[in-house]
């Protein structure tokens, strides 16, 4: 019921097509869910997995291929001919599956395997989703959904719901539509079943149903379906027109991919990788900021090299130099995490962009404060330095409540510039924020080795 | 359709709270969503909140009680009358949410407001809920829902739905059941919908169905929601009895809240916070892994000094301990993120532990050797020092290539201990990594200036 792949079980699946021993193979995947069999792709090589997919009819394929990660699923439809792809894939697919898998594909190969689709309003619907940007309602949404007309009684319904049945897997809602087929609301299947055949759908249909434009963005999507508990939402064009719907298995893909990539950004990841991956993708995705990390540390040696005479005058200096670049690197990342956070929950409240600043301001102020005081009381005891003392814990003061406020604002701003503010966590905010911290510190040391010695 | 909070529309909301105006308070908010309601609330003080809430129909305010967050709620019902709780909210809410807010209340407060549920199948309902840990099966599911005997036919079928219509808002699947009430399978609305009266359920049930157990893991149970696309999931006790259901809305939101805690965890920040919460709040979540990162801070400081007279005999040594220090925190983060993410979602993959590491080392010597070189060019095109610019690199290397282990192997380790890998990430890998990275690069630079100089 919860099937499991071990390894056992591939190494059954491999030596079963290595001697291409078709029942056997069939036989060991027969039990299989789809999402299963994409699973146990991951585990084989090209060749492996191309033998088991023809041995899978259309319908089944066309499920596991929806399945597979783009990586995994690219490099596949690289070995397959035109056609196959689109009389077992393509035809077997849901629209908006099957325009993911074309659009994909190099533009010249997508012409090419739609001119094989041989129902043709198939192919046309997916020509449609594929004019859409992927991460727009219009991206999201699929051609298949049940519409009915406002006029119309139960048991018309039920026969539309009928002749439509063959492209619906699930069924959750029925949309209702006026002549023009501009969308008008929502009836509910619990309605639907309840009412006696000969009600008019107009005495029972839900008319503050939400609805979404093609345009609509996918995080906003995921936040209505989530605040409202959707689990299907109708997409209308610019007249109104019904055209689509997005279903919540697809939003739950959308959350979880966003949810990974900001926590991928970060941690200074930039690119999709899980630890499954091959070396190199996972060296791709790694090295970009790595690089950056380095390229500040230059310039970090380049600001205490500015010092290079007080620290030979005063080695201790450098003692407390990575406590003060770690401080307004921590600092500056949680600032950072707390706005994007807010922003992608879509729950930034209704306070001025100030009013924001400002708390930012007071919350930076008794961190600062307390993290000073340690640190003070520590070289009070311990250090025999006197400009020491005094300059660590006012720099690490000015350092906190400089990198809370900097850490805050730079992703408002994106936001506001409509710019992913994700871009601004992890490396990035720490990096400024430890050559701007180095920088402070070494200034004040100076000015108190002067005052004090 | 689609509101949005204004601060207008708030400023009105309490001039008519503040001249006791209910006409106008209600006709202000007649047309929001409850889950609208509840954000309004957050902008309103306590006596204006509650001055709204006592104007809504029971079945409305229970709604807005189940969309607050968990903090405004607590406040909220602290001065309410247990049995205005009782009466007003848990008797109308579903038992999943009727159970999260009493198990939130203290335990003297819990029998009082039980004690005054009228409806004592529903107070016992939630008294069984009560019992599951609040992150299983158990804790998630409600106990509304629509079960069917498999002997039955459509129309009894429909008959029960109705019966049972009252407690339940949305319909998804019909769970079916055998004579001693242990789960056997689903029926698909679709199928109820498109079947003749008199058609059995035994014969267009689907036997196949994923159920969990009450003491499932709230991660598996999103995991197998999105693996398998489901919109709801029987639970079943363990002699096989259907107990509960748990619907894809609670599930999305476990989702949206793990998510939520690991991206926190990376930037350390320790508890559940928005940039709305109040400044005590804020600094709470803040200042646990600021303090630990000082301390961090503090045993650098004395791992440089051991170094004291390195450091006075040669003052450029310290113009590269950020870029170490940093270097080595930045891959630390990395590899552990990828791993963290990987259990997240399940996709660990069927390689044993040390294939995993083996992988990593061939990922990290990669990224490693990049870094080393451009290190080494710049420093042998710009440094004087023969000795800092063999240390850096080598030590730069080499803290690349541990700090990627490390990273890798604390949270597979944590997550075969059963503890939350995430726990590792952010600053704990970070100090440690600083911190062994230090001292190899000091310890090398004193080795190459004894060789060199």
């Amino acid at each position: 019921m919860n099937f499991e792949i071990t390894k056992q079980f591939v190494e059954n699946v491999k030596e079963a097509v290595e001697k291409s021993d078709e029942t056997l193979a069939l036989d060991l995947i027969h039990d299989l869910h789809p999402v299963e069999i994409a699973e146990l792709y991951d585990e084989l090589n090209i060749d492996e997995a191309k033998f088991l997919f023809l041995l899978l009819d259309g319908e089944r394929a066309a499920d596991v291929l929806a399945e597979l990660d783009e990586n995994d699923r690219e490099r596949f439809l690289k070995v397959l001919p035109a056609d196959v792809i689109a009389k077992v894939f393509i035809e077997n697919m849901d629209t908006d599956d099957a325009a993911d898998v074309i659009g994909d594909l190099p533009e010249e190969r997508q012409e090419e395997v739609l001119s094989h689709v041989e129902n043709l309003d198939h192919a046309g619907d997916i020509v449609d989703l594929l004019d859409y940007e992927e991460n727009t309602a219009g991206g999201l949404m699929q051609k298949e959904y049940i519409a009915v007309k406002l006029d119309w009684d139960i048991k018309t319904c039920i026969d539309e719901i009928r002749n439509q049945s063959e492209d619906i897997d699930e069924l959750y809602y029925v949309y209702v539509v006026n002549s023009e087929n501009i969308f008008v609301g929502v009836l509910s299947l619990k309605k639907l079943i309840l009412s006696k055949p000969e009600k008019k759908i107009l005495d029972i249909y839900n008319s503050e149903a939400i609805s979404v434009r093609t345009n609509t963005p996918s995080e906003e999507i995921v936040n209505l379906m989530d605040k409202y508990d959707l689990v299907s939402l109708p997409v209308i064009d610019p007249i109104g027109r019904l055209v689509g719907q997005i279903t919540i298995d697809d939003v739950v893909d959308v959350l979880r991919q966003q949810a990974e990539k900001d926590y991928q950004m970060a941690s200074g990841i930039s690119t999709d990788v899980e630890i499954t991956d091959n070396v190199w993708r996972l060296t791709k995705a790694r090295l970009p900021w790595l690089l950056f990390g380095v390229v500040g540390g230059i310039l970090a040696s380049q600001v205490i090299g500015v010092f290079e005479d007080d620290l030979t005058r005063l080695a201790a200096t450098a003692f407390f130099l990575p406590l003060i670049a770690a401080t307004g690197g921590n600092v500056g990342i949680q600032s950072s995490a707390i706005v994007v956070q807010s922003i992608a929950s879509d729950s930034l409240g209704i306070q001025g962009f100030w009013r924001k600043i400002f708390k930012e301001f007071g919350v930076a102020a008794i961190n600062a404060l307390v993290l000073s005081a340690i640190i003070l009381s520590y070289n009070f005891i311990f250090s025999d330095s006197l400009v020491i003392t005094i300059s660590v814990s006012i720099s690490l003061f000015v350092v906190v409540v400089f990198a809370s406020i900097f850490g805050s604002i730079i992703p408002l701003v994106l936001h506001r510039m409509k710019i992913d503010p994700a871009l601004a966590t992890g490396p990035f905010i720490t990096i400024i924020n430890d050559l701007v911290g180095m920088g402070i510190y070494l200034v004040f040391t100076r000015f108190f080795y002067h005052i004090l010695m």
